[in-house]
């Protein structure tokens, strides 16, 4: 599964590369997506749903005639395609307007509204609007891209594995794919990714126009972005403005956008064909059984239990003021968000008729392998190959995710101080031979983080790598010989007020001087967090290889396996699980039942203010509250759709078959967390902001009329 | 499973009734206890291992004398059953001296260490020793029990339970359990409880004489009796002095025991026999496949995470201050314990072997009941009876566990109001109608915690109580109406601060006056924690009704059927799962190796030095750094045995075959965790203080020669 890949749900894929603090962790090349068929019966194909999270390459025309009268044409793909841009940090958004202006969802500027926030203004609570050109203000470090081209890659991809030994898998195949992204990256304005689709049954490769000059032009309050806050995150009915407008500079100006989503006037109507075009993170929907099992006994149970114990330290840390409350505050939704997220998902694995349809439907296909002599000689051995993989994956997982794998430590400094320490070494191999986040590919995403002019803070560094150097001691053990190279004799919590004490890389500019320096600057410094990467590198470099070869090249070669037995199967009226490359999903607008209760697709803003309390998170901001006898309480706020998605999804557009703009997607109801898994058309729906809500905002409470007439409004 | 019995480890039963503050949360009638023979392989009794936590008057002599090649007499299985005695807060402890003193661990008294500790005294850090009889310091609420006598009522309870329907059954038994109680406790100072074993295919009524007054005499400094505190829990090599004394006082003078155990001058060697006499307080070794996975996927993953969210906010709550500190540490403390003990347990049932064993096991004995049309006539259907239970279990756990059972909204004030205001209404009720915690065997351990002069920080209370309200509405939903009738619109730690802040009831005269003003007087409060409590009482009284009679009820009634199938297929050469009650097991000192790591039986007073970082948890006490040069460093510190154990078995003597006390029990290695489900003789150890460090510590590092001499050294 690909592991760079992680959903952090409110349907952000929070950081492409890792949880926090994106491009500086390993962003290796993501093993690939399994296929997908996910059949309601075993054996069956797709049932007559919604389901799918279609390439827009291989987009199923005549079955969207089929189930909606609607045959799309290749133009409007194209325009769909280049009017979709993908935020790097993991979400999604569209160009709305010929200007570049971007929307997407307030959670998705999240941490660029927290880092152009100060103690003396929290954009964050006060929300913020460039009322001219000239105040859009921008982001210290978002990429956005733009996808540009898709090129099917399948063959060149299969005749480099071809007779690969198991030992050489991993390795040949991240040299196929690095030669093949570095002969695609033209410069650094450039990006290209080899994607693996089906679980390596395609690969394409995906080139992007990269831009990272991206400036925030519009936020509104957060209170009214995440109204309701982690009670109502994933729930429905819903009362939030989570959107933000963002505008791409291009050599200094906007970029001119000849491709951009038009404006709805009516926006979104109960019982209406919707689009949502965006880049949902990750699914798994058909991992075997024991990759299944492994998810459900091992990594989400651990990963739910530190971020719960994080959770709980941050929110606690947050009551000692206001700084510490904004400081905070991005980290601790981030671990809220991919709680819940986790618990939809583990609760859909425990579910004992969920699991059971799972291993229905391994047990269809394996018949079906069975049943043909030729292909069981291939294939019926990779399900075992596969099962022996999960049992190194629980001997080697947590040393390589504790010290490797992400952030490393859950500390920016030392992220910062490793990719310092690397890139000398790294950048004297040749492309292919190097760590992947040190591929051409990857350089530019890398250097925007490490000189990126964000804060970091010292308080909260410590706070977080204080607990995270505790946590390596209690599940690696004091007596493990890492943990010692780590702590020495120090308490941890003492460690980590000496290293954030003693560092000087919070500061851009002497980080660009050890890089620029090169190694001989690095194997001089003594700051003490590069000292304390190069004490554990060579452990760390040595879990992360062990770790590709025994369980990720493992699972990569026998799934590729599968995945052509359900080729062959199933033919390829399929989709892959999800990669965090741009699809295409179709649904209608509409609600659902559950135990009984009837969820009406819509709310309206006059809801918001029947359930405000006065309190957080159900406090509505002072603009609200005096705007209120301004606004037309009957207009749709959030609503409901049958459309397919996950994690990534965030600031999605939701727009009708004239590719007019509707809505824009910010969440999934609690039901469609368990769609990591398999999609249930009765009860999962995506969650929208409502165009004409939207409009109503800026107009009436943010007087934003500059936006508004460039939305063509 | 006995859901009033609920492991926290580091062997100690937090609570008997509820994790903190025990006798005021419902202590329903314990269901039955599974039977236990957990075969090593399917459809086999046990092998020759030392596995078994035996009843005291079913012991199984000759086995011991195959295995061991030593009989006990009666008079010897006597003498330790009334040397021995259990701690009601959930821990073990023995009789050493002819005056009521009596040897436990640190971690059993720990919270009466704290109650008697001030702003300008920590005790807990300081240690405690009292020089003279008169500075013996009475524990505000800790209550002792000494098993006096056992008598079978199974025949009277089979009789009570005849032809029971499903829905009257937990009625019927409630009403036969209370009155067999009633008739047996004759005074306050006789606690009886019917005990059901063997998932009920047995039922014991137990005799105990109840002491209330008991003292503090020695304890050393957390940081000893601690020593590598939650990195090295559960762990071995080990190197704690986890003790403490107490002396039981009888009429205000301390009690004459005749009955008590010797103490043996070399202390345990290798190879040596041991017997651990103590109260194991729940395994479910047992249960059926659906209620472990019940386990598996629901119960430990959900408190694991509420567990870990709330050590989070308490190691941060703690790094306020040194008053923060001591207020929050032993909660804390409870918290890491459990957490550690609970994630042994789901390792224990996420390895693959582990689960494939207990589905075969079952299999094979529904195998047996099929195979015999009368046996199937009655039992083949409680398997799936016990599952469909389950799927009940699911669906009302939250509301019941949250707000009825254990400690409601984990306040004690709350817990105290709630008391307060059921009291006059259970008590009006005949005894055999009453909730459980309000029978007459039931109320002298309530009344103590009612009116306990054990202060109540308030500055505490509102933090956990804002947290238990803030996760109450994670859970339940800020819809769900019990949640509206908890919150009504307040922030949940505003409502926290309010309720606290309001209270006259940390003052347990005012308490008292409201007890004795009975119904009237409770009615006329308006005590903001006695409103809120009326507020959801009938609701939470409904919720615990729903959740007896449609999962407990079912389980325990086909649990019983299942209980028969097992004595018919496995005879009587079995033990019953652990209930608090008193056990014995046996076994011998000795090491275990693990993935090729040895590890030896012994570790010595020298090693505490080798280990010592002088940092937190690794740091010595001044006491034992300044007496170093004194001691005999090669003097044995810790050792592990082979003896059966789980957690309540904290604090049980270690002796040998002569009632010697060799050692105190305060662990189990981190593979005794599993023993929750199963034992593995290659693995699971005890641990233990041996004899010889306790008085070598005693004499040569806190001058306690008053002990020493008591103790007979």
């Amino acid at each position: 599964m690909p592991r760079s890949l992680v959903l952090l749900g409110c349907l952000t894929l929070a950081a492409c590369a890792c949880p926090e603090r994106a491009p500086l962790c390993p962003t290796t090349v993501p093993t690939p997506g399994p296929a997908a068929t996910s059949e309601p019966a075993p054996a069956a194909g797709l049932g007559d749903t919604d389901e799918g999270m279609w390439l827009l390459n291989e987009f199923p025309a005549e079955r969207l005639v089929r189930l909606h009268g609607f045959a799309p044409t290749q133009a409007w793909l194209d325009h769909v395609r280049e009017s979709s841009i993908r935020l790097a940090g993991g979400c999604s958004g569209s160009l709305v307007s010929s200007r570049g202006l971007v929307l997407t969802n307030h959670h998705c500027a999240e941490k660029c509204i927290q880092q152009l926030s100060t103690k003396q203004k929290d954009l964050t609570e006060a929300g913020f609007y460039a009322a001219s050109a000239a105040d859009e203000a921008r982001c210290p470090d978002m990429e956005v891209n733009q996808l540009t081209a898709i090129e099917d890659v399948t063959d060149r991809m299969q005749e480099a594995l071809a007779g690969a030994s198991a030992e050489e898998f991993a390795t040949r195949r991240k040299a196929a794919v690095a030669s093949l992204e570095q002969a695609c990256t033209t410069s650094d304005a450039v990006r290209c990714d080899v994607v693996d689709l089906y679980r390596g049954g395609k690969y394409h490769l995906y080139k992007y126009r990269r831009f990272q000059d991206v400036r925030l032009v519009f936020a509104p309050e957060v209170a009214i972005a995440f109204f309701g806050g982690d009670p109502d995150n994933f729930m429905f009915p819903r009362f939030d403005l989570d959107v933000s407008f963002l505008r791409i500079y291009d050599g200094g100006t906007p970029l001119a956008s000849s491709r951009h989503f038009a404006w709805s006037a009516a926006g979104a109507a109960e019982g209406e064909l919707t689009f949502i075009a965006g880049h949902p993170g990750s699914t798994e929907r058909s991992l075997t059984v024991s990759q299944l099992a492994y998810r459900r006994d091992v990594r989400l149970p651990e990963r739910l239990l530190w971020w719960s114990e994080e959770r709980g330290l941050l929110t606690e840390w947050s009551q000692r003021g206001e700084d510490q409350r904004r400081l905070a505050r991005s980290l601790l939704f981030k671990r809220e968000n991919a709680i819940k997220a986790y618990k939809g998902r583990l609760a859909a694995l425990v579910d004992p008729a969920f699991f059971a349809r799972k291993v229905a439907e391994e047990r269809a296909l394996r018949a079906r392998v069975a049943a043909d002599p030729a292909l069981a000689a291939s294939v019926a051995g990779a399900w075992d190959a596969i099962e022996t993989a999960q049992a190194a994956r629980r001997r080697l997982h947590h040393h390589y995710e504790l010290v490797e794998e992400r952030e490393g430590l859950e500390s920016t400094l030392f992220s910062i101080a490793r990719a310092l320490l690397r890139g000398p070494e790294e950048l004297a191999k040749p492309n292919a031979a190097r760590l992947h986040e040190f591929g051409d590919a990857n350089l530019p995403a890398l250097k925007q983080a490490l000189f990126s002019s964000a804060p970091v803070s010292a308080e909260l560094e410590t706070l977080t790598l204080g607990a995270s150097l505790v946590h390596r001691r209690e599940v690696l053990g004091p007596d493990d010989a890492l943990v010692k190279k780590l702590l020495g004799t120090e308490e941890p919590r003492e460690l980590a007020r000496r290293l954030v004490a003693g560092t000087k890389l919070a500061d851009p500019k002497v980080r660009q001087a050890l890089w620029d320096g090169g190694k001989a600057a690095v194997d001089a410094s003594q700051d003490p967090f590069i000292e304390l990467a190069r004490r554990i590198d060579g452990e760390a470099r040595a879990y992360r290889q062990s770790f590709e070869h025994e369980v990720e090249g493992v699972e990569t070669r026998n799934g590729e396996l599968i995945a052509r037995a359900r080729f062959l199967a199933f033919g390829t009226a399929q989709y892959p699980d999800a990669t965090f490359t741009l699809r295409l999903s179709y649904g209608v607008v509409k609600g659902w039942s559950d135990a009984g209760r009837v969820v009406a697709p819509f709310t309206t803003l006059g809801g918001a203010f029947e359930r405000a309390t006065g309190k957080e998170p159900f406090a509505l901001p002072q603009s609200w509250l005096g705007a209120r006898s301004k606004l037309a309480l009957d207009t749709p706020f959030d609503f409901v759709t049958t459309n397919d998605l996950i994690g990534g999804n965030s600031g999605s557009p939701v727009f009708n078959a004239k590719a007019e703009i509707v809505g824009v997607v910010f969440d999934g109801n609690i039901h469609s967390l368990g769609g990591a898994f398999g999609f249930d058309d009765q009860k999962n729906r995506a969650v929208a902001v409502h165009s004409r809500a939207l409009v109503e905002a800026l107009a009436k409470i943010y007087g934003a009329g500059r936006l508004v007439e460039e939305l063509g409004k």
